[in-house]
């Protein structure tokens, strides 16, 4: 598979390439709803890797940008990668139509947002703190509006384009967004720094609770696994045309990185 | 003046309310743009103020948000005041035409992007480690980027709601935008922290190049005087109905904060 070669990066765009060619868009179309979710995956994870917030000097096997450069370069640069996000969805060459190019740019403004990945956030830096480690319907919570908004919107973009039922991507998105997180916890407990391209088993020197903590790690992975068919079942509809979004979610609870 | 009354704040609201006015746009449409750019411009404050950027702790007479809660919340803040603006413009009730939406809000990025807003930030970053002091006519580019850019957006709004020529606005803003910045430099060096509610004097002590380090205060009155003159004269089409933004014109250099 196409995907899992390139080692499982740009996920999202991925995500939203795939949805838009199973409602039929043009891929000079979806390239963009690509490259927006993209940009904004980018930019928190450039703001996240602050030292005011995660304080992370490695991504993708890289030095984080407030390393590479400084800390105020990577404010900018996360700023500057939201505001292109938005422009990239509302350039014409996006949409023809100017209710579709709306539709795309107001949903994801609303999934990145103080109601999207911007809750999850502070709901995650919450937990840090909280005298209480959180409860699995917590962190399933903070998991559906950190990563699971942006999940979301990346897999329905394309049904948006296509004017169609956004809801089976919908479910697929909301089923895989979580097996992805805690495929992400298992990584972080089981997984090999020099493939993730990031550091390790900082959720365990933190004492933070995750999906791991909780189940163990194989319950963990069984969670995954039930989540993963769930998410097969959503767009069983779409019969063999769905099959690569069947091996991504697949892939997701197997990667190494 | 109502709008003097208020202390001079919400001025890129209130261009935007005033603009749409002489346009014929209802202010329940109006409001919506003006809400837009004061979340942009809020945005912009609070990242600014990090201490990584230009390390405040007091604006507009109120503790910072990195020093009233913390720093990860003044990113995030800042984050969610971005996705903020552009949802409001991209609602349904901000203006009935997906098309005039879409173009306000890519309109809006563009200014607050790489190529606007955070252009002119960087700008001022280089600036400030640069080897030689900035001429005047690097100070008026990096000033258009970093101030000019929203203020031409704001003040535009309303004639994109209304389909109208844009370029009056335009040009009164430009010419505004520099007069407000070249009143903000007079200010630094002769205003009162206590009425504007920020620490004043850091240019000087920074060692940076200003229009008042370049001018002289009274030279750098005058050319704040002259650009006065010719953002009146851009609206001057308007007659009477544009009492308003020429009296702001005025207002805008002779304000204590």
């Amino acid at each position: 598979m196409a995907y899992a070669a390139g080692g499982g990066k740009r996920l999202r765009g991925f995500l939203a390439l795939e949805g838009a060619r199973l409602c039929g868009v043009a891929e000079r179309n979806a390239l963009w709803p690509a490259a927006a979710i993209e940009a904004v995956h980018a930019y928190s994870l450039v703001h996240d890797d602050l030292p005011c917030m995660d304080d992370d000097d490695l991504r993708r096997g890289q030095p984080t940008v407030h390393v590479k450069w400084d800390e105020a370069t990577a404010v900018l640069a996360g700023d500057a990668l939201q505001s292109a996000a938005f422009e990239m969805l509302l350039r014409p060459e996006c949409h023809p139509e100017a209710e579709v190019r709306a539709d795309l740019a107001l949903s994801l403004a609303r999934a990145a947002g103080a109601a999207g990945m911007v809750r999850g956030q502070a709901l995650d830096i919450a937990a840090e703190s909280a005298d209480v480690p959180l409860t699995l319907d917590e962190i399933e919570t903070l998991q559906a509006a950190k990563t699971g908004a942006l999940f979301g919107w990346a897999a329905e973009a394309g049904a948006r384009m296509a004017r169609a039922d956004t809801a089976p991507f919908r479910d697929y998105a909301s089923a895989l967004g979580l097996a992805f997180q805690i495929a992400d916890d298992v990584l972080d407990v089981e997984g090999d720094t020099a493939k993730a391209g990031k550091r390790l088993q900082k959720d365990a020197e933190a004492g933070k609770a995750t999906f791991v903590s909780l189940l163990g790690v194989a319950g963990a992975r069984e969670r995954a696994e039930e989540l993963v068919e769930r998410a097969c079942d959503a767009v069983a509809p779409f019969g063999d045309a769905a099959g690569t979004l069947k091996a991504l979610a697949r892939f997701v609870i197997s990667r190494e990185s």
